[in-house]
């Protein structure tokens, strides 16, 4: 872990006086444009925070709730959020989002911003930067200043807090082996790039469920897009992405995607290509939104159940904020607080719909 | 130090609501002598003032932006906040977003809570609630302490502000004319209930376009849903009500329908009833989302360019945030500043799918 920096640090890394690095940091006009900038930079990325803003704001309790998501414009995320809202309401919580935009700066900068005396304590999904880059300084900060983090889908063994998980190796199990039950020999498997955890554990059972049935797996029906491919405005590469694949795999009979949009979209380019759904092409997707209801034919699809992940999530953090808050009145030793972290893992459920036989 | 009071806590305390201690703060007649004196000295006592907290703040920017909307799980609200995060990251701002959950109490609490030094500016869509009660204090209040308010969609001609609306009456005059000039008869309207403004006036642009064309408007055609059918748990509901009104009309030949899970849900139940779509029934909705991409047949709909809503909206928030700057420069009489708040209208386009003629 990242040691918390002091202005000392960031001086003598610099080179500069402490006092013009204080000056720097509270944006006088004395300090030139561009030292400026450079050491609120360095101080930004060491996540440097003065001790006395949270130290002031320990015992001041805002009853809100801050979520930090990566997207919004995704089904799954608003039925987490409709599920944390639904019990933090119930329990006299707020609630307040910010968004990632799969940016590591801009959860960093939105978790700062909202652990300055805004929340009490966060819900959140990592953005797919940080997960590429590996850094997890800045919720390690976060929780040492007393400020609980609850990870939910996309969450990481480094750092220890309560986290709420759908189980997606096993959901696509499930998911595969309906599709070699109802005789598929050719499964393809239309997925996200490795470092998307959630893309990766579906993968994996997709894998599985072809080796407990002796099916050896195929790097060419394996198909990895790049999930910008899912904004509105990609539509169409996504879809001649899909149609290709097709073009150069004629025996597929079944596919697993690992979200809703590529299934609806194999569905697409399948019938664009004059097979028939389910009886040439069997499909299944993951996330149980309006499109796999509304898509005709009806999508097969791996329920995660986002409103019930939100539930448990916001149970889990309110719990951990109204036991700290039962040990402040008593004064235990913070060193004793409970730090028996819960992992809850969400159930996934096959919703069997027309796609599938 | 006494723990600083929120508005909530005085109102529970007093076992009045938000709105009366909110309203009896800023002075308001409408709120008895007696009651009001108690709620100052009340909030007195616990150094409750908002107005020195905003002016403290006034010169600290937090280059971001407040977004209220009513709720998340709505493709048109998040294309929205993803316009105005498109400009508010171009232009060095960012966002955080609360929910009113259509009620105004949550929304006055959000409110309050942001404007304490989180934000800059607001962009809000306003409350079904608030719109029913007509209550608008809250908005005029955050105003009158130097917090500039854009709103965008479901507005009020009430308060003072920029406002960035869809053409919803001349979209929905366009679809109904649509519908007329490729032969339906007995074109049927499903919409929501009065109070909220975007269902008015599609419902008024649905009536002018009969009336151009010298149809007699029918009130058994038009069926007016509340809103809380659109939610996942009720789809059922929605369907049959839906069903019902098939039932109860035969003769429908064209539906206009306010949002596009009303469309589709629409198409759904004539299919179910054997009529063939477009042939026996035409179907237009309002909103270009997935869904309507995604149907099938896919829906012929009226878009409203949440995106580009989004996008003019932070613009103008940001240059009015930035105005105030340059005139704090230079000290300027607060007086004197520029108030010619602008109405920006955001054309809709009818995007003619399989669903019509």
């Amino acid at each position: 872990m990242k040691r918390k920096v002091t202005l000392k640090q960031i001086a003598k890394e610099l080179d500069v006086s402490i006092s013009t690095v204080s000056r720097a940091l509270s944006n006088s006009k004395e300090i030139g444009e561009e030292t400026r900038q450079k050491i609120q930079a360095f101080a930004k990325f060491y996540n440097y925070r003065p001790n006395n803003i949270a130290l002031s704001l320990k015992n001041k309790k805002t009853k809100t709730i801050g979520i930090l998501i990566p997207e919004i414009v995704h089904h799954f995320f608003s039925t987490v959020i409709r599920g944390i809202e639904i019990v933090a309401n119930k329990r006299g919580y707020n609630v307040i989002i910010g968004l990632s935009n799969e940016s590591f700066s801009k959860e960093v900068i939105n978790m700062e911003m909202l652990a300055n005396g805004s929340i009490d304590g966060f819900i959140l999904s990592i953005s797919k930067e940080t997960l590429l880059q590996q850094d997890y300084h800045h919720f390690k900060e976060t929780i040492s200043q007393g400020i609980p983090i609850v990870m939910f889908d996309r969450v990481i063994n480094e750092v220890d807090c309560d986290k709420v998980i759908v189980d997606d190796y096993k959901g696509s199990i499930n998911a595969v082996k309906k599709l070699i039950a109802t005789g598929c020999k050719n499964i393809a498997l239309i997925t996200t790039m490795d470092y998307v955890s959630v893309g990766k554990l579906r993968t994996q059972g997709y894998l599985k469920a072809l080796e407990d049935h002796r099916i050896n797996p195929k790097a060419s029906l394996i198909l990895k897009l790049d999930d910008s491919l899912a904004l509105e405005e990609h539509l169409d590469i996504l879809e001649r992405e899909i149609e290709q694949f097709f073009k150069n795999n004629d025996k597929i009979d079944g596919i697993f995607a690992v979200n809703e949009l590529y299934a609806v979209t194999a569905m697409k380019v399948a019938r664009k290509l004059d097979f028939r759904i389910p009886e040439d092409i069997q499909v299944i997707g993951f996330t149980d939104g309006v499109l796999s209801k509304h898509a005709r034919p009806s999508l097969t699809t791996v329920s995660q159940h986002g409103q019930k992940m939100g539930e448990q999530a916001a149970n889990l953090l309110i719990d951990r904020l109204e036991l700290d808050d039962e040990e402040d009145d008593v004064y235990v030793d913070e060193n004793e607080i409970d730090m028996d972290f819960k992992t809850v893992v969400i159930e996934t459920e096959l919703i069997e719909r027309e796609s599938t036989k």
